[in-house]
């Protein structure tokens, strides 16, 4: 081979930013599907998606991706190990590596089973009606523990799957961090439902037409730095964000007319995947330099503006006036702090999306742990009813009413994402160190959002994280931008803060 | 070679359906372009498109499918002419040789010209400005001389634009027929205007609430038969429909609350399209045998809906009372005689999609005559405005008052779509002859009308026209079901019938 080195690098970049183009059009395909296709489209819809999928994988995994990339992680090219190419070169062998570890078969039969999963989930959850859904979980957790056993894991064959949204990350390491969590979590429960304080919940219960609670979320996406002219925002069962590409990340939410929180709190979260996918560098589309480091950190920057600014009671100085002028029959008679409490209850329910702050990663810890023994074969899918419905009591001291609000409730295990769910609870420890160190470099973040000044912090994100594509693995991204390794006292350090006032703990 | 013709055959249209579906992918990514993307998606929107186009083109191309061809020309399979696998191999051995005379680059960079001119042209549109969308259509026209001469042709270089729309269809043959038409319409538009009546326009242009105007015009969409279950209506700057693929048929419209006219008879329009697509054989999706015959006759299908059922009187006496109790202001004082008239309104107008049925297709013949002094290099694309107010002066008596009432006013060039306008006026055509035999099959359709009952004709087309996908081409369906070659007799027959007593001439 007498190949310029620069041409062969550009020629891998070409190719990879191929495959990114023909999974951007499988992205449109999945926000369609969930937002505008007539409900007799599904089957057609599965085809092409299993078309596409098929495509992709076979793109993704041609030899000649392996030789060009043999060629430069043995060329000059790749000298600092954080250097645009050596970055580049390693997440491509990364993904390579796991693709080529994958049957084709295996790829399209699995886009094929969820596709048509989705919308037995839709029906079995409106219905709550498991048994309408086992049949489809069986499948899909079947061909998950192929792809697990296929693509291989030295500890267990939940890692493998867990390693496609958080690379790097293990069971063991997530095992020892959420006993911790678990621990201090359930103890602040108890602590605050000792109190004896409640926020009066009914105010959020009343009149809130859906056009308004559009136009208030969409402002509020807006104020903080979701560009509108390069996305949208849409109403589907189960809100999303959907980066399809430079100039388009699609984000949606439902209305409870009855519900001020649901929406509200979506569209935040969902804005801050949003800001995310807006502020990667167009430049580097398609390759790691232009992707988000994982679905953790990903996550972190959705809770950071939902929870951290979107539920902080200096958000709400700067907003409580302008939701009293779009929702004035609700709101006349209600003063911030009650506003603020209301918004900030923290008490045991069933799903997951509704939960506060405290008690949100207890949901996560019982999924992390059923997923597991549906992955290593303890628990079969028909067993997910009762052993929810156990491991929630367990957790929460409640039942279940039904499944619609126990195990149907989340749209992942539909879509096959088996070891996802912990990337929300890592979202959530994450986004406490980076806001923390946030307010060291910006000052008063506070007096910031008092006056509705947002752009401080998107700015901060955009630099620190966003525009570092996969630079850093999460892990050593914490450290680059904190100084410190992920560590969960940020984030229980920020829940003592916040709740101890609130219900004089 | 030992392999079965049966294998061979199932192994082509493997390939076939597959390239159909990769297609449908691309539908809907135009679909969405038009619909609902960012304004700033369109530059990643181009390169998906032209990502697909060229995927799609490769694989159109692919030898494998010349040498399966081959096979199963030259086998038993093929017997009768009109055999499932006979019109299945004579249509892919068609688009096959087209395709493979059409290098991948120029099917890219047509896919990618025409994503992005798209958006120039409805910007050029909206101020009125040529010279903005002038360059992108040098680009196009240029591009298409190059497709024309890589296709090939036998007569001149736009019969092999022609052909991409309209199989076996030429120029010479199209010179003729509008010939015969231009000189009858001309003497009929004369008459009208000597007859000196007049419908009261200002009936349409009370105001009729965008809402409401959607909820009247699917509810007539779906009596007609449209099934919403497998599709949807939107709204677009100009209005089509997509067949997306078994299940998902896409229909869209405009609405203006000042103009009854305008949306209702987009959505009769679309709506037969749509029609067409539904009745496609699902069992023969992406092979000829499930596809529609040619743009003429997806056109047919329009223009019958539109014209013949939409704007005759006996649908108005069925919906006349609805339309009064959806818009009471607008109609209270209005009369279903005065009402019928000015829907039925014959004059001289600068918009295509706004015209009557008298005097549409002087349109389509100005767009023909340019059209081809574009492909032979007679007209510069900077000539076109001019070209366009003179022709349009010689043919209508009236200067356009701008270019986006003149040549700006059409989708079709931004898209790459010359040679298309001449099946709308071959659409017309057509209906009339299938309308005519209908009428002769089914009895009083008119009967059927006035007590809402639309089945037995939607019925009639699915059985006559929609189950023969590919079949016959144009030329041979039109005798195949009505026993006649195509004769613009039942058309004008057709005009002088309705307009006759209308204007009393």
């Amino acid at each position: 081979m007498t190949r310029n080195p620069a041409e062969v690098y550009a020629e891998l970049i070409r190719r990879v930013r191929e495959i990114a183009l023909l999974d951007s059009c499988a992205s449109l395909l999945h926000w369609d599907h969930q937002t505008y296709m007539p409900p007799r489209g599904s089957g057609h819809r599965a085809e092409q998606l299993a078309l596409l999928a098929g495509l992709a994988h076979q793109q993704a995994t041609a030899p000649a991706i392996g030789e060009l990339l043999a060629e430069v992680e043995g060329s000059a090219l790749v000298d600092d190990v954080r250097s645009l190419v050596a970055v580049n070169a390693r997440e491509i062998r990364r993904t390579y590596d796991r693709a080529t570890r994958l049957p084709q078969t295996l790829v399209q039969e699995l886009a094929r089973t969820c596709a048509l999963a989705r919308d037995v989930w839709v029906e079995a959850r409106s219905t709550s009606d498991f048994r309408l859904f086992q049949p489809w979980l069986e499948k899909i957790v079947a061909l998950k523990r192929q792809e697990a056993e296929a693509v291989g894991y030295s500890g267990v064959p939940y890692d493998a799957l867990l390693d496609d949204y958080e690379p790097g990350e293990t069971t063991a390491h997530l095992t020892a961090l959420f006993a911790t969590l678990r621990q201090e979590l359930v103890q602040l429960v108890g602590e605050i439902a000792a109190s004896g304080k409640q926020p009066d919940l009914s105010i959020l219960h009343r009149e809130y037409p859906a056009d308004r609670q559009e136009s208030f979320g969409k402002a509020a996406a807006a104020a903080i730095g979701f560009d509108f002219e390069a996305g949208r925002l849409d109403v589907t069962t189960h809100p999303f964000c959907s980066g399809i590409g430079p100039g388009d990340t699609r984000i949606t939410t439902r209305y409870n007319p009855q519900d001020f929180g649901d929406a509200f709190f979506s569209i935040m979260h969902e804005a801050g995947h949003g800001l995310y996918d807006q502020g990667l560098d167009p430049a580097h589309y398609g390759a790691p330099m232009g992707r988000a480091v994982s679905l953790g950190i990903h996550e972190s920057q959705s809770r950071l503006w939902e929870n951290f600014v979107g539920r902080s009671r200096a958000f709400w100085e700067h907003s409580f006036p302008r939701a009293r002028q779009i929702f004035p029959d609700a709101l006349r008679d209600v003063s911030l702090d009650a506003f603020y409490f209301a918004l900030n209850d923290v008490r045991p329910s069933f799903v997951r999306v509704d939960a506060d702050e405290v008690t949100y990663n207890l949901h996560i810890l019982l999924r992390f742990e059923l997923e597991q023994a549906l992955i290593n074969g303890d628990l079969m899918p028909a067993g997910i009813p009762a052993a929810w419905n156990d491991a929630f009591k367990g957790l929460f001291g409640l039942t279940p009413p039904d499944d619609a609000q126990g195990c149907l409730q989340d749209i992942h295990w539909s879509g096959g994402g088996i070891g996802y769910f912990p990337t929300y609870t890592l979202g959530n420890l994450y986004a406490a160190q980076f806001f923390a160190r946030a307010r060291g470099d910006l000052g008063d973040l506070d007096q910031q959002f008092r006056q509705g000044e947002f752009a401080p912090l998107k700015e901060w994100l955009n630099t620190k994280i966003h525009r570092h594509g996969q630079r850093y693995h999460a892990a050593d991204l914490v450290v680059a931008v904190t100084g410190k390794p992920l560590s969960p006292r940020f984030f229980l350090d920020h829940l003592r803060a916040k709740f101890g006032p609130l219900y004089g703990i």
